[in-house]
């Protein structure tokens, strides 16, 4: 057993007593009665990276939260990553759906249950936990390490671009990771190849100036839930597809070896169901589930509502009706771009007799893949068949990870998704868990990545 | 001046109180926490009708709200008139809307600011106080009245056929007469011939069992907003025509002279489309606004709501979309077998994907219609012609007046609709209004009214 292997196994209860300290803060970040909790999450933080060996550790504050930085630099012509993360959770309501408390920390059947636990106070401690088991069983690190950990990921990173753009230099590496990421179940190793990028915008019909009594106008004028309801069918044809002229102009064509890697990845679609709770699936024709997920864009409507909606019944024409549509979108397509299409869609099929605004909101951000032939990718891979006996499929996430294409855009450098996280552990969901495996094996998996990542020859 | 004129003439002061103190009480029949404000408004009346020398005055309850009865039965060998109308009121939703508060009656250039005022609080006094005018100048009145107000008209009268069959000694007549009625312009007398009738029913779509991360699993499971779109759409065609199969079956066809009659209702459209603030009317391709609004069935959409409405964004697929719909009825069409076919309708265009239940609500009102030959009507038109110094035309209203039907099928009478309130006086909106003007010559016209049918012999 090497040295690091034999510290961590050691150190475990005591590792595990740091991340239960770790969870007890209620860093939520979106409810400002918790803003000092982000703090105290901050320099948390900042204390466990001083106390696991690392340097230059800075509470840098921003407009709203403040990021986290820290740093091992001393391995001159070896490459320099940069390992992002986030300390701030969701909020928890509806409470009452929790079977443990949130803020309390508990372990049943090796599981940890808290907010915060698997997205993603437990796979922020790995690198870190990595990095120190190293620098004690060897005095230093095969490579130069950054840590940038941000207080927002929750509520949009929108702090993240101007972070980016005034520390530029501090932040310059050859290969960022983020330990906010994702195995595909217990026994299937997986890496995520991309995620889906994001815009919203929305769509407000107005027709008669107030609310109408249906009988005395009814028949007169355009009923704005009627136009609405033409332009929202309008968007998507009967089978799924969206009907936006242009909307899938930049996709980029899906490769046989992507498919291919898609199919791969074991998926039962009867438990897919059964954990929506539909009775059928639907979705674009021509394309498998995770094809629908990961690898096409979509169009759904959020929210929408118009007219009378209180208990009882109003026969109105009402005066207005609104809806709000976000989409996701896949290589290449732009946010801005799709939010011109869609607009100018709405306003060529706007039914007389009413007016309709569409307001696009331009902070969208765009799909990131990395491609699955990357040395860090395959690194990735070796590592985790080494860590876990079994060799990881390629996944994708339908979400959306803004930092991914601002790492790109404003460091020049690709990201490695690598975490620990399994899809069924009820993020951003009441029953937030993570397991105490993963705990393990992503502290093991981290310390195997640098040593790899170390034998790389840096491109700084 | 007639002993009941100078009544009426000096006693002005004192009704405009009791009318702004009737308007205080907010008796919104569809809210349960403004039930008392309905009982209260029913012990309002029969106080009225007590001060103004009625008898036999009795609060009935219903199930629900109760109804108001009282009398005046002194005049043998007279015919027997029962007069109708309704003491609740609408919700006042969007509040913020209102420029003066809704029950805090406001005047303003001759015209009274509440809800209600228009629709039909004032209206209902002016029966009440002709009565009493005239029992007051006289000593007695010209023919027997019975009274018959209602607390839950706004919520489809469905007690009516309860208390119409439990009372139908009591309330036998010659004839009816409902004060819940219209005239056109004013400077234009009008009466009423007919009423469209009207059916309703809510729409569900369920899809997934609660709402989903958007990113997650968008685009691999029908949205239920996208759904309930598809199944709105479907309702009309392009060309604003109901496109449910069977809908127009049995609306019975137009004769020419009704048209013609329509042709001579002077109409602006230049002035209707700025009353209703919109850029341009839309309807049923073939007929006029006036017969659009009168002689033609409609399909509404009256409210709709799914997803996430609050401030900010939330990216979900939602788990759920619900829409209202309320039908406007013709001669000969039947509410029961409407919603029997828009709910087939809705069954067989629900696209896959979601379950849509259809809730109809079995309470709809058929169409009515009376013969501008009727008796009733020639002398009503002599009234109001005597009262505005021009001749009055024939309209029909858009809106529903249950009871009208109700009159017919369990008392045998036909009802002549004869009231004070205009179109243009926001009924059902914020801001509605009622003319002091119409209230006293309203009072003037049930005068004469009563004078001209104490003349006819009595039927019963």
């Amino acid at each position: 057993m090497s040295h690091w292997e034999n510290y961590l196994a050691t150190r475990q209860p005591h590792f595990l007593d740091k991340l239960l300290d770790f969870l007890r803060i209620p860093s939520i970040s979106s409810l400002s009665e918790h803003t000092q909790d982000v703090a105290r999450a901050a320099d948390w933080v900042a204390t466990r990276m001083r106390d696991g060996g690392l340097e230059a550790i800075q509470v840098i504050p921003t407009e709203k939260h403040p990021v986290v930085y820290g740093e091992w630099q001393r391995a001159p012509n070896k490459p320099t990553i940069l390992i992002y993360g986030h300390f701030d959770v969701q909020p928890v309501d509806p409470l009452a759906a929790w079977t443990y408390p949130p803020f309390d920390p508990t372990i049943v059947d090796g599981r940890v249950y808290a907010r915060g636990a698997s997205d993603m106070k437990g796979n922020l401690l790995m690198p870190i936990i990595a990095a120190e088991a190293l620098l004690q069983a060897n005095g230093a690190l095969p490579l130069n390490v950054k840590f940038l950990w941000e207080g927002q990921e929750e509520i949009g990173s929108t702090q993240m671009p101007g972070v980016l753009t005034t520390y530029r230099d501090r932040l310059a590496c050859d290969l960022a990771i983020s330990a906010d990421s994702f195995q595909w179940t217990e026994d299937q190793p997986a890496l995520v190849l991309g995620t889906r990028g994001a815009c919203s915008l929305q769509i407000d019909v107005r027709g008669p100036e107030s609310d109408l009594h249906s009988g005395m106008h009814g028949g007169a004028v355009q009923n704005p839930i009627h136009a609405l309801a033409r332009i929202i069918a309008s968007l998507h044809t009967a089978h799924g597809r969206v009907n936006v002229p242009g909307f899938y102009d930049d996709v980029l064509p899906v490769s046989d070896a992507e498919r291919a890697r898609v199919r791969e990845v074991p998926f039962d679609e009867a438990a897919y169901r059964a954990q929506l709770g539909v009775d059928e699936l639907f979705g674009e024709a021509g394309y498998s589930i995770l094809e629908r997920l990961w690898l096409r864009p979509t169009l759904e409507l959020t929210g929408s509502w118009g007219g009378f909606q209180g208990e009882g019944s109003k026969t109105i024409v009402p005066g207005e009706a609104h809806a709000r549509i976000s989409c996701r979108l896949v290589p290449d397509q732009d946010p801005d771009r799709i939010l011109d299409l869609v607009s100018r869609h709405i306003r060529q099929n706007t039914p007389p007799g009413v007016r309709v605004t569409v307001t696009a909101r331009r902070s969208g951000s765009r799909p990131y893949v990395m491609p699955a032939d990357h040395w860090a990718n395959q690194i990735a891979q070796e590592v985790l068949a080494e860590i876990t006996g079994k060799s990881p499929v390629w996944i994708r996430m339908g979400g959306s990870v803004p930092v991914l294409d601002h790492f790109q855009s404003y460091l020049g450098v690709v990201t490695l998704p690598f975490g620990f996280s399994l899809l069924d552990e009820n993020m951003h969901a009441p029953n937030e868990f993570f397991r105490l495996e993963s705990f393990v094996s992503g502290q093991r998996a981290y310390c195997r990545l640098f040593e790899r990542l170390g034998e790389q020859r840096s491109q700084t």
